[in-house]
């Protein structure tokens, strides 16, 4: 097991390399009768797309998805939906150093300790490129969860020192800059100090958020399946991510009960919450309210400035890394984060519908 | 699925309530071979066992266990350890009100919307007594680590407000202190802290560390089986935890690349990291160096004061907790993060056996 | 992963050797609201109990199940429902001869080959007591699917070279024959023969026959997840069965295609079959018509004649076999088989509840 | 989830439709380091290829496959190797009857049940091109677990009545023969058989064996990961396979245990047995023997004599099948039957790697 395949009866899996011959995923289990079209999948796919800003490296890919099986009419089957983007813009490049030595940040070094050897163009597994796969996977589940009144919404929240300002908050903003940030005044900051950090041959980190809508009380499981503990892996599994935090996160870890508990009232006749703390999540299955999650994303680890590292002859050398890179990885990880926690929200709720007897009689009258 | 099994080669499954016969796991893919006695695991169940200190709830209970298969002479035979601990200080008590109303904070009314209805006494399959069934896994997990030279230590490392100071940090202290602090000076300073607390009928939160050394490079695998990604679930599938950080955590997203990279060098000819900001973990993968974790405990829900919340019948309510509970959860949960990082490991090396060709060859010789 | 552990969504971990403490399963994912006592695991347990007749095994085993989780007020929950049953009549013994060599038949040597050494007491984990674990999950599975009119009936067709008349078939035969024969005539002879076995320290084989009536088509899924794929892993997994088939099974093959297709015809308005070579399965999944599959039975391999045979040092020894064994283990294995068709046919109709989106919006309405 | 991933280690994910844009395999977790090329997998596709005889479909598929990722310089890297087989000779066609009316034998109507419509164009996922996927993982895995000493044989062992004769086992014959019977003159009378089935607008069933050599014992785990019990959901699982034996098989049922336990003896001072009624398997893991299994093949149903059915409106209607066909499914299905078998066994042996302390430490040195 590469590790490749995620999810119970959602199940995606994963393929490609960044230089070789393209990258895709099947996505296994996705109910029958979804209406579903190229465009749905093509437009996640551009929102993750290269060359779209200054702050973004200026490689141009395509990344055209072509769907192999699984849809017939336009809608779903049923049956595996197999998606394909070929790899169109690497440059033969020469890649001597890199498979030389050891970028720091990079999984250059682990991947020759587990497996002997590497594919060390680009990446090759490790590359960023790696969340194409996500991203289309993330696109259908979305769809599927659109027909059901729940819908997604990721941004940036922060880029270096720069936060948006809740007050400020601008739906349509997301979209719309370079950043992804709902905020176009500290979108603005944030593209300032992101060209700082390349005239210092640096990069930035950043903090991404994802708010879900619309979800029913009753997804996730106890114990080990809990939707929190899903969404942790599957966000933690995006390279880069180091931290993720469900509703007031690592704030709660200075807060009292009192304060931090979310109080039950009703509303229209039905239980809401009066607060939401908890992020949507209690006992690690949906509470109804609107669910929040937060990722904690590294500094792009290729940078231009010289680094001391190793190669494989075990001699210390300094290497100066070239090439297209991002200055900043969240703008274009934000479609990525949102793809992860509709895969892990989608298959919760196909989950779901075995957990009660009543509810398995609607569909199985006898 | 109730989400009750966890892991690919080294599978645990956990089942039981707080105020039913008993609580347990079933241990299977455990290594045939590795020497196991009663002891090796009681040691670990008495570390989460309540009525331990002042900053304990008074509850008495033995949590005695008992090993009803797959151990014999005193070794794993490779085949299911099944392990039981009866529950015997359950009060009878009154639940009507738990049974009636929904508690802020807790999955009552999350369990109710997912099933149609719960097992109130006590929170049930929500209780924190359900951690019983990890820590017993965790400890066979610990050993079997052990003899490959692999140790973890967690510890509180803040309540509260009051943090440890790494400058003084004394590991025999973790298991001397009521706060499972390596400080002692902290240590009194936290539980002056919960005092105030429980003076205000009030609860707190707090964070937990995990480090662990002699872990070899190549365990995890790419893309959704990171080692990071499943620490991170098997972390947050802990009840209270919000959020869980690798490596420096939340503090990547303000740093810059050149300052988060880990330069390799060389160390008595081996290659090694500089610094250990990535926490163990390159790509999914683990580096050799300490891995390093956090996580984010909510204070305890269970508060004397009075609250407001709904019943079952969709009415407004105020209810008083009664019963005996913790003020702080973080200090008997230091096991329990401890133990799911043992599980978590103890699979990523069972799974990394098969992942190449010169290394099997070693095992099958033809 | 020792592999006790089967399905999807109701998913069953079975642990216990048959000298060890005592057996037991862990039963995940069945739906909550289910009505269940333990009566309804008793009764399942006493029909695999020995010493209930002449051609079975003198043993006295009272095998009483205890529910240690997952019913509450009579009500399964959805959380785990753990079930064990304390070993009570195991002779203290001598195991010196089994321990030192490799009784033909049974699976001593590959557990010494697989593990480095074994459980040698009364065949450990690869007794068949192991099968008791099976047989609890099975009574609750075949409970959930008679609420869905979903009905299990498995029987002995043959023992040796007897088999059944299906013209003088009899339902109430099958609990009051001591060979669980529907036909008391050929019952009477297969004792016969049996008691012509035991008298030549030999034993025999059989056939166990089942068939399942009431459910509904479209349970199970394409390519490897198919209905009859399962059903074979699951029946296989039995120990002492050497074949399994499905409908017409080995007829088949000596077939044409116009004599072997079952057309489809109209009855009462609705499709039906008008013939059913096929079993009920249609490329994996469940055409509607009733379900048909066969387990072939290796006979005991404990038998008291003489056998060659080695022990752990590699040489050369005759052993006979002493003990209380069943002379043919088909009919104690007659509720083994209908169990693992009911775990099966569960684990498929709760998988199915999430493959349409016409049904999933019943449950999800938004 | 549709079904479509297989495996615990290596883990194969098929795609694909008859007359969508191809079809294809994701093999994840193929240990690194393999030598692989497109040559490998090609010659197995080689042999299932129709338009082979004059018993075979005159369809011609060049069924040439792609490499899209997962190999670098010509070895396996570890991470999974995607593969992908375009669908170039699908005539247009007209469906109309097929899409209307529910062909016996077929799954078309049991699709329609599952998921509310299907893909009716040539049997979509149902089609016996599916399995294309299957043999593509089946080389990888053949490759694989020849350099483990470990070689698969599978051929055709009847056609209708006609069964190869032991003594003239001829292993040359099996990819000379258009039946892919190891008997050239067995070959030649069931060509003839299939002749006047052809004549007769009918079809014709038959058996496959397979044996595997050179399997070291300790493969395969207790209770439901037994090797048999994998190894007959994995070909079972093949469309048209209607029942699976292990070694002696259905014999078994009417054998003694006397005739039918297999001794263990010495030879050059190994521990050998002496028969091999068990086929290789005792007690679920591999016992150092040849493996044999065998599979029953249905008759191919799409059969030119005209056929009772009834169409999507509920009315009884006449159809006869048009197009192209084989009259036998066996001989194409041979090459099918391996490879399942060779991914269960790779699995296996995967697993098993992490089964003992002693061996993992020849991995893992401290």
């Amino acid at each position: 097991m590469a590790g490749s395949t995620l999810g119970i009866i959602y199940r995606i899996t994963t393929w490609g390399e960044s230089h070789g011959a393209g990258l895709g995923v099947v996505v296994d289990g996705c109910p029958a009768g979804l209406p579903l079209t190229v465009n749905d999948i093509q437009s996640y796919l551009d929102r993750r797309k290269p060359g779209q800003s200054r702050i973004s490296t200026p490689r141009k890919e395509a990344d055209a998805v072509e769907i192999l099986s699984g849809v017939f009419e336009e809608k779903t089957t049923g049956t595996p939906i197999s998606l394909l983007i070929r790899n169109t813009s690497q440059r033969s490049g020469d890649y001597t150093e890199i498979a030389a030595c050891y970028r720091p940040g990079h999984a250059d070094y682990t991947f020759d300790q587990k497996y002997g050897f590497r594919d060390y163009r680009g990446g090759g597994r490790s590359s960023g490129r790696e969340t194409i796969g996500r991203v289309a996977a993330g696109a259908i589940a979305a769809k599927a969860l659109s027909e059901f009144g729940i819908r997604l919404t990721a941004y940036t929240k922060s880029i270096g020192p720069i936060s948006i300002d809740p007050a400020a908050f601008d739906p349509a903003a997301i979209r719309e800059t370079p950043t992804s940030m709902p905020d176009r005044d500290a979108s603005a900051r944030a593209e300032k100090y992101l060209s700082d950090c390349m005239s210092n041959y640096d990069s930035a980190g950043g903090v991404i958020e994802c708010v879900i809508d619309g979800v029913p009380a009753g997804l996730g499981d106890p114990v080990f399946e809990k939707l929190d503990a899903n969404l942790a892996k599957a966000v933690m599994s995006v390279g880069a991510v180091k931290a993720v935090e469900i509703g007031d996160g690592i704030g709660v870890s200075t807060r009292n009960g009192s304060s931090n508990n979310d109080p039950f009232r009703i509303e229209d006749g039905k239980i809401v919450k009066a607060a939401n703390h908890a992020g949507g999540i209690l006992g690690g299955i949906s509470d109804g309210s609107q669910i929040v999650l937060r990722a904690h994303i590294k500094p792009t680890p290729s940078i231009f400035s010289p680094q001391d590292t190793v190669n494989r002859q075990n001699e210390e050398v300094r290497i100066s890394i070239k090439g297209r890179h991002d200055p900043v990885i969240v703008p274009r990880a934000v479609v990525v984060v949102e793809s992860m926690a509709a895969i892990t929200l989608l298959d919760a709720l196909l989950v779901n519908a075995g957990a009660r007897m009543d509810r398995l009689k609607t569909i199985y009258k006898n």
